[in-house]
């Protein structure tokens, strides 16, 4: 009841998808690429599309261990009968019909052959220490097979990532294999980050003051984010200090605020930045964490957070998130989730998302387990009684920041829900990503 | 048939499971540490036990804008019956019985006043510029009420962190608000990234040679998973070569090998890593994957990876990845994981663990997407209806890179399932983790 009475300076509350949608539409890629080398690569976003400017293989390649052919030769051989083929020089870079030259597994098969016979079919006959004369094919080859053709793996030309995608470790690979050294990828987004509130101090808090946590939070998400966060010194309540502090960062790609966005009277971001630009949404319906404010000035998204340490952490992954993203060219994913069952119910008023920080347990790792069932799957592989518990860190209480660093993930009660109940099968979010 | 042809050069095949508890048996945490400041320390390991050194909040903290009231002077206080009260001071220390103090949400409560009336619950009374001269409080409110006490959030020396634990930004936060300003963290683990086999280049491919990628991709998987990676120059196929090779880099805390880890006759690793040390398991039941090798020589561990790119990848999230996180003092948690349906059926052998790689669709953040229905958290709501398609990017070919690389992760055939089959619920694993 009391939390009703304190929301009531919501006019309304925006749903979290529509006030997404309204921040992203004023929010354009910024635009700016450079070149880095490949092994720097990683995690970042590429710039334009990239086509494969050599095929892989570059030549035909044996696919096995054994004896390149032409596969006519080999026609009607088997066990009892064998085909009989001369045995070309090891190194030879062409045979001739009859012929047959030893190959190992990534070689270039010779000219003239076509296939490769497996070196478990194979007998070698006479031939003194420069090799056999002769070798005996115990199984028929049809032509190509073990062999790699030229382009079979990457064909020349290919497309192989379009502008937008992040870079993992196996796409730098395939990016070497094709003959890049360097990849185009969009720079890093700058998000100022500018913790606000009178009441913050670095350090040593006299009785009213608080120690400053949700810009060192929030710099190092926009760092896992892939943007370059300016974590800046902490501004106080002053319209003037907040509005000079907004706009000298205005140059950045997304400038976030902590502190000040609700509707109190030391509340006073919306104000300074609709007197910089425009306030798209103040107040939406998530939990915890409605006071959010989303703004832009001078074409820069201005993501105003709230100062409770839990519920700035929502809105950042939220909000800051997907708009850094789009700001450095791509898009945000969905988080990756961990299925458990909840321990406890949660409760939740429909009509907002709510999010419930969870602690998981039994999340031994599978393969340390020795559990051979413990891939669990397939839903009907009765995979779900080895699902790890999740239990709701605390019922409430957004200023509680223990609770969500405590925390391993949370789980999204959506809007039409009335709560979760135990028991429920549910994917935790693991909103600070893998480890 | 081929392929059993081909593995038959194998004994036994050791399950992943058991192979994985072999390795680790051989290693031990390397127990160095440093202390690190807390903006530099995201993803770090805790080296120690760590204990609040202060509470927070480190004073009776106002939880509400209002008013800081003894409760005993609210008592049957209503909306039709206020509690009348002398306004003190706005900056005083404490009050005086039947006095109220303005409070701002998470300033200090003065001494004398155990409750904090909402803002939204009080009328003020007279005064001149400098106040109200009195407060008519229109509700009750019990001892403690919108009040957070000392210790609250934290317990001045309550246990934050057990040594392994990965720190995540908000974890940081939580650090700074006790008043620490860094951190004792395990050092990276050292990990030797030796490509080996004397087709690779690393540019301009001859016909025969091949383009090194392998070294590349595991050097920054060691990195995502919080390594320290030496990527080193290709070691040709000799065994003196790479002897030395390994020998040169046994004073880091793993040492892994790409390449030259079956059974053919330029398959040297084992036959090195046994001269060296000891061979522990050489063969395991995965797929794509088999041939590698698990060793250690002078206390080290040393992961001899296949070369086909696939299969090199695969074993080092399942050997690599563990044994990194074990040197470094902490524990590989499962991957993170995205539900799905099977586009296709995937086929597998019975006994061994298999790796299908897959690309899914249909991903679009759920925020992004407008979906109100889409957070299909709980399995009765309907959600699975909204689930990605996994498609399996290739049947087979250990060799092709481009189906890992343009996988988004890889569905788990446990071994005692002979296959999926299309229309299965999976859990899709990220093992290059999140973005």
């Amino acid at each position: 009841m009391s939390h009703d009475r304190r929301e009531a300076g919501f006019k309304r509350r925006t749903r979290v998808a529509e006030a997404l949608a309204t921040l992203l539409d004023e929010v354009d890629p910024h635009g700016r690429a450079e070149s880095v080398p490949l092994a720097r690569a990683d995690g970042r976003v590429v710039a334009e599309p990239i086509d494969a400017p050599a095929p892989v293989p570059s030549y035909d390649r044996a696919a096995m261990d054994g004896y390149a052919v032409r596969a006519a030769d080999t026609f009607g051989a088997s066990d009892r009968s064998p085909a009989v083929l001369r045995a070309a020089d090891a190194e030879a870079d062409s045979i001739a019909p009859g012929e047959a030259a030893r190959v190992h597994t990534g070689s270039a098969v010779p000219d003239g052959a076509d296939a490769v016979v497996m070196i478990e079919q194979v007998e070698t006959v006479g031939g003194g220490d420069g090799g056999a004369a002769e070798i005996e094919a115990f199984d028929a080859v049809a032509e190509g097979e073990n062999v790699g053709e030229v382009g079979e793996d990457v064909a020349a030309g290919q497309r192989l990532f379009e502008a937008g995608h992040a870079l993992r470790p196996s796409d730098l690979g395939l990016l070497k294999s094709v003959g890049l050294d360097a990849v185009p990828v969009s720079d890093r987004p700058t998000v100022a980050v500018i913790p606000t509130g009178e009441e913050l101090v670095q350090s040593d808090p006299a009785p009213g003051e608080v120690i400053e946590t949700n810009g060192l939070t929030v710099s190092r998400l926009v760092e896992r984010w892939g943007g370059e966060p300016r974590y800046r010194d902490v501004v106080t309540d002053d319209e003037d200090a907040l509005a000079a502090a907004i706009e000298g960062d205005l140059d950045a790609d997304v400038v976030v605020t902590t502190g000040g966005s609700s509707v109190g009277e030391r509340d006073l971001l919306p104000e300074v930045v609709d007197s910089l630009g425009e306030v798209l949404v103040h107040g939406v319906a998530l939990k915890p964490g409605h006071p959010v404010c989303l703004g832009v000035a001078d074409d820069t998204p201005v993501v105003s957070l709230p100062g409770y340490p839990v519920a700035c952490i929502v809105n950042a992954a939220q909000f800051l998130r997907p708009v850094q993203k789009r700001a450095g060219g791509t898009t945000a994913d969905p988080f990756p989730t961990r299925r458990a069952r909840l321990a406890r119910k949660v409760p939740s008023e429909p009509g907002t998302r709510t999010f419930a920080r969870v602690s998981l347990s039994g999340t031994a790792d599978r393969a340390e387990s020795g559990d051979a069932e413990g891939g669990g799957n397939a839903e009907d592989d009765g995979g779900d009684s080895a699902l790890p518990a999740a239990t709701p860190t605390r019922a409430s209480g957004s200023g509680i920041l223990s609770s969500v660093a405590l925390a391993d993930g949370w789980v999204v009660v959506p809007e039409p829900r009335e709560g979760l109940d135990a028991g429920e099968v549910v994917d935790v979010e693991l909103w600070e990503g893998n480890r």
